[in-house]
């Protein structure tokens, strides 16, 4: 079997969390809360269970829910979308994402990609047989170059890719970016997927700049979001992606046949769960408090951190010893002080290596404290 | 934006549920139970999410669950799979039977298919760049013709997709057709993949042939699998997929971009429920019960039924009305008789219309008898 993704390994994710069970560290690595999540919601998909929701839902979503998230997407970016054609509900963000560029995507068409990067983003594109064109975030506030952006664009280039608040490195796009990528995509044909998983985690009185908000960009765009990451059970592998009706229409012609449909009582229960606008507008509040414990208790340690304006994600600059690599020193970290971390170096294709790790702070103070008390040995 | 699946329009599932709702009219249409699930597996999901299995499981799958599936394999099939490098658990069969396409298909690679079939399989095939070969097999036996596969293999053939027991004619594969088979693909490098997601509903004491029992085939397949069929939950939308180790490595770098991981509380409690072996023997005898009840009384009808050995799903002939299409006469069956079932007709891609539906006899009785009495009027 020839294999089509042959630059592809076991995922960092994988690999550190193996690597924490293995010597008991604290697990800071992979992004998944360690609290419980609400026993309402769960409580919600018994009664779903129960009530007999447990055959094929309908393969774009059960409506109610998209209703829902119609309502959700209306209150909060001020624009109106049709539930019936252009929501559907997917298995997660990650295969929002991966639906959408192989909906897309032609062999040999060209894709602009950031880097540090979520790790899913370069595979989808190969996998498909179009080109990764990546650029650099500028480090250390990993903002966006837009005149780089605007030299790398070419009649080939089919898709920008984006992702805020950003993983792995919690920087989110500011109105500036918004009106470059106006600027920039404007007579042309590029498409955008927008990853905005974390929409609802941003800290300090910054406004999430959902590509939603803007019309002329979202007729151009899917804009793919996550449950698992808004309501702390990332292993429901439950979102949805939003795009305009064609888009949509050609999406779920690969959706119908990927997985087809998605698990109907988590559907059902998100229904209710959902309108009640509390448990998602509490959430920045709720993590900021944690990022700013986790900053405080990490001032006794040698990192030094670097600015984390959303997304439940913290990058910190260590000193290297040597010529070590960040994933040696991840991995040094996780065996000799135990805490696990992820090397932002595994976010870029080719390795680069800024000597940073990044931290989940999604976790319970008691957690984020025996971290931080591990990492001042460090 | 290019449609990569031009000739793709909405499933005939969705579009006579749809119909079937609008008229009030018996659904025997799409496969799905209309009687409970048991109430004891959905108790364990309940238990799993309060025991706080909610957040990722690992990408290929929660172990115990695999280690539960390479046991009954080994009971059931008699051959030993590794549950670490063989079994990946998906969120359905249809996403299992698509990751294993995805892996191995490279653009002009050539699969063959038989007609009628699941209508997955050849946009599958398509949006991977490959050629669909189809074969029709045999009407009415729905037998393949051996003679025929052997003329249509080229040196491009990377594939043939299998599917016993047979959607939508309910027809199974015998030792034969293994045998034929084996002599067929001995000395090429072609791929199987099997579609077995109803392994556990065969009749009148016809062994499943898993190409699992047969380690020459198993050595170059991917075997897929579905729970929502067995433990009547389609909403739940799990499964897995069984391959050789070198197979399964390029599957999982497929899916761990594609949805990276499954729903957790599920595959918790299948973990657990999976082990009671009777959950899955007891299901042939039960839905043969059904299968004849509804032969009874289809007997009052003027459609003469064709053979189903397993599946939940049988095909009828029927006098049809001039030039009716198969297509229009379940549309009239449902508008004006009131009873749902699936045009045979859409199982093939040139629409060959051998005046013949498909009825899913997975129903309670008293929905079978409505339905044969409304269909005893067409
Ligand atoms: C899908 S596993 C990785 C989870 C995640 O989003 C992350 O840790 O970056
Ligand atoms: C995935 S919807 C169709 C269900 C099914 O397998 C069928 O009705 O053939």
């Amino acid at each position: 079997i020839q294999s089509k993704l042959p630059q592809v390994g076991t995922t960092i994710f994988t690999v550190m969390s193996a690597l924490a069970t293995e010597h008991k560290a604290v697990n800071l690595g992979q992004g998944f809360p360690d609290f419980p999540m609400s026993a309402e919601l769960s409580g919600l998909v018994t009664e779903a269970m129960q009530n007999g929701y447990n055959q094929y839902a309908p393969m774009p979503g059960y409506m109610p829910l998209r209703e829902a998230i119609a309502e959700k997407v209306e209150y909060l970016y001020n624009t109106t979308i049709n539930p019936d054609t252009q929501v559907t509900i997917t298995p997660g963000g990650t295969y929002a994402i991966y639906t959408a560029l192989t909906t897309v995507l032609q062999p040999g068409d060209e894709v602009i990609v950031f880097e540090p990067g979520y790790d899913s983003y370069i595979p989808n594109i190969i996998v498909n047989g179009a080109i990764p064109v990546r650029i650099d975030l500028q480090f250390p506030e990993y903002k966006i170059n837009w005149a780089e952006v605007r030299l790398r664009i070419t009649p080939k280039t089919r898709m920008i890719m984006l992702n805020s608040p950003h993983n792995p490195t919690g920087a989110v796009l500011r109105e500036e970016d918004i009106q470059q990528l106006r600027s920039l995509v404007q007579d042309t044909n590029i498409i955008i997927v927008s990853d905005e998983v974390y929409e609802h985690i941003v800290f300090d009185n910054v406004k999430h700049q959902s590509i939603l908000r803007y019309p002329d960009l979202a007729a151009r765009s899917f804009v793919c979001f996550s449950f698992g990451k808004v309501y702390h059970c990332t292993g429901w592998k439950l979102g949805y992606a939003i795009a305009p009706d064609a888009f949509t229409r050609e999406f779920r012609k690969v959706h119908q046949f990927n997985c087809f449909s998605c698990h109907t009582p988590s559907q059902v229960a998100l229904a209710t769960f959902l309108r009640n606008r509390d448990s998602y507008l509490t959430l920045s509040s709720f993590l900021q408090q944690k990022r700013d414990y986790f900053l405080q208790l990490m001032k006794n340690t040698r990192f030094s951190m670097l600015d984390s304006k959303g997304s439940y994600f913290i990058c910190a600059q260590y000193d290297r010893i040597s010529d070590e690599s960040d994933k040696d020193f991840a991995i040094r970290i996780t065996k000799e002080f135990g805490v696990a971390a992820i090397p932002v170096s595994a976010f870029y294709q080719d390795g680069t290596d800024n000597k940073v790790v990044r931290f989940c702070f999604g976790k319970k103070e008691e957690t984020l404290a025996l971290a931080a008390e591990r990492l001042a040995r460090v």
